[in-house]
């Protein structure tokens, strides 16, 4: 697809995006209520199944080629000290995922998915979003078409994460612009702030929110004035991958609060996605039952780089394993449940 | 290690267990520090490669020969009508599994693991504990060497699995038992059987505990007489595993309860297990709080078959390979937490 240039041309893409294949779905159904196993008893794994099946449009899913996206940036906010790591780290950590020692390549290689990295202009950090808008349009257009032209249109699942010092920040600035609520609702430690930090990160958004009120009924111009170059690529690959109607693990907090535009401004927009896990943020937890989701793990985890994305893959690898190649019970000769009717 | 005979060298053996190697734990805390991460930012997974280091006495776990166990039986209990199968379903489940058509063969295949089905005596039932002792102690300890001898002394992990119809009313009696409470309290669906059935349930239950009242502060004739061969054996090679310092993974409300006598034997009995995802049983998860232990997965699952542990073997893994193969700071050159003293 060639770069979006008009925001209009972006609107009318939200607002015609492809659905679910639902006689894909019920054929699945099907297959799963005659696998040799009491029905509904592989839980969530049989609703993973038919989530695959529904959005590649198969009644056995694929997940041969799995893509994980880590999108990278930095965020004017960080100077303002809202992080326990210098800004540094971003364009440090970016070079430790492509020389493979950080975490997410250890859990991309566990669960067989490549790995991609995209730094997105590190040297030029977004503006602090509590002085002047985070991004003009322009710039955050650039980094929505950036992340929509990232996404392998051959991958059979996408799994997205994200690295920048600070952008917790960001995420809970996104979530207190798009759902409402108190700053303070949706701050967190991030990497391990203490309480002062987390206070200030609050009175950053507050700021924040009040210097754009005139622009946050609209979740792009939420995007463009808290949001940052990592957030508008992701919610650009999480819309490119609707366009494909590719099936989608988003990871923790950050991620998850980048895809959201999506959802303010379709209700269904992020069908297509399930949450890899829930993270230590608190304010994930929020978000997630804003998305009316559930999330698939819940560990503990707070790292970010798409490494909740990274572990549920296994889960849902699992799932299509076992959607795929069991035996029915015709197949097995093996008896069904008694009927008492 | 030759079989047991007699209920004393089995006493002996529940009173000297191994303990974990907490020099090699405290070695794989350092580096947990020093890996590029906040610390403690992966949450469960560093939980899980500190449990993996301690128990394989090794500062760097290996998981490269996983075993699977999946152990079969049937219980004169059955023939009272608890479950939604008929008892014939058992040795059908079985052939199923030795033909590659069950969840547990796609499940381990996705998970990476090897997997052995014992049969145990399927056309010999345990007797109806309602009326007598489901075994003899010569059964019991039968079953219990079969399940010690089940163990690859080679493999890296551990999982355990079951098959036997009826055999959530089997685990809710071990756990009314051994944990007390009310049988209504431990009893669930299981395969799916309705109110009728499980106030049945219930009520066998309550009349076994009566029968056998005298010998149930015993854990060893808890098993015996309200267990079944399946249970014993899983007994068994969890007590084999940790002969050997070998982790293991339970899965859901069965495989937990035939576990359980070793932690009522000895409170840190189980310390070499986790458990692997918590089942719809709600026995389950009373009987996880009861050994003071958490649930790695919660994905409502309630199949049995080592299902569960199958699927968090990918979680145990991908613990493995992010404490295995991450950079340090120092190796990758990232700037640590800003000193804020």
């Amino acid at each position: 697809m060639a770069a979006i240039n008009a925001r209009q041309q972006l609107i009318e893409l939200v607002h015609d995006l492809p659905k679910a294949d639902s006689l894909v779905r019920q054929t699945a159904a099907d297959r799963q209520n005659n696998l040799t196993k009491p029905p509904g008893s592989l839980g969530l794994l049989e609703e993973l199944a038919l989530w695959l099946c529904a959005w590649q449009g198969k009644a056995k899913p694929v997940l041969a080629n799995c893509q994980t996206i880590v999108f990278a940036g930095n965020h004017g906010v960080a100077g303002r000290g809202v992080s326990a790591f210098p800004a540094d780290v971003t364009v440090q950590m970016v070079a430790n995922f492509k020389a493979g020692g950080a975490a997410i390549n250890q859990l991309c290689q566990s669960a067989g998915s490549s790995l991609d990295v995209h730094a997105l202009d590190l040297d030029r950090p977004t503006a602090d979003f509590s002085v002047e808008p985070a991004m003009t349009w322009e710039e955050c257009l650039d980094a929505v078409n950036r992340g929509m032209a990232a996404v392998d249109p051959d991958a059979d699942i996408l799994l997205l994460g994200e690295m920048g010092i600070g952008n917790t920040t960001v995420a809970a600035a996104l979530c207190a612009a798009l759902y409402g609520g108190e700053p303070g609702s949706w701050v967190g430690r991030g990497t391990g702030v203490d309480d002062a930090k987390m206070a200030l990160k609050a009175d950053l958004i507050g700021t924040a929110l009040t210097r754009h009120a005139d622009r946050l009924d609209d979740p792009l111009d939420c995007l463009a004035c808290v949001g940052g170059r990592e957030q508008a690529a992701i919610f650009g690959a999480t819309l490119q991958a609707r366009l494909l109607s590719k099936p989608v693990i988003l990871d923790g907090f950050v991620c998850t609060a980048a895809a959201a535009p999506l959802h303010r401004l379709m209700p269904d927009g992020l069908d297509h996605c399930i949450v890899g896990h829930v993270s230590m943020e608190p304010g994930h937890q929020r978000l997630i039952q804003q998305l009316g989701k559930r999330a698939l793990l819940n560990l503990d985890m707070r790292l970010g780089e798409g490494s909740g994305a990274a572990v549920a893959l296994g889960i849902v690898k699992a799932a299509a394993a076992a959607h795929n190649d069991m035996a029915t019970f015709a197949e097995a000769s093996v008896a069904g449940a008694i009927d008492n009717a």
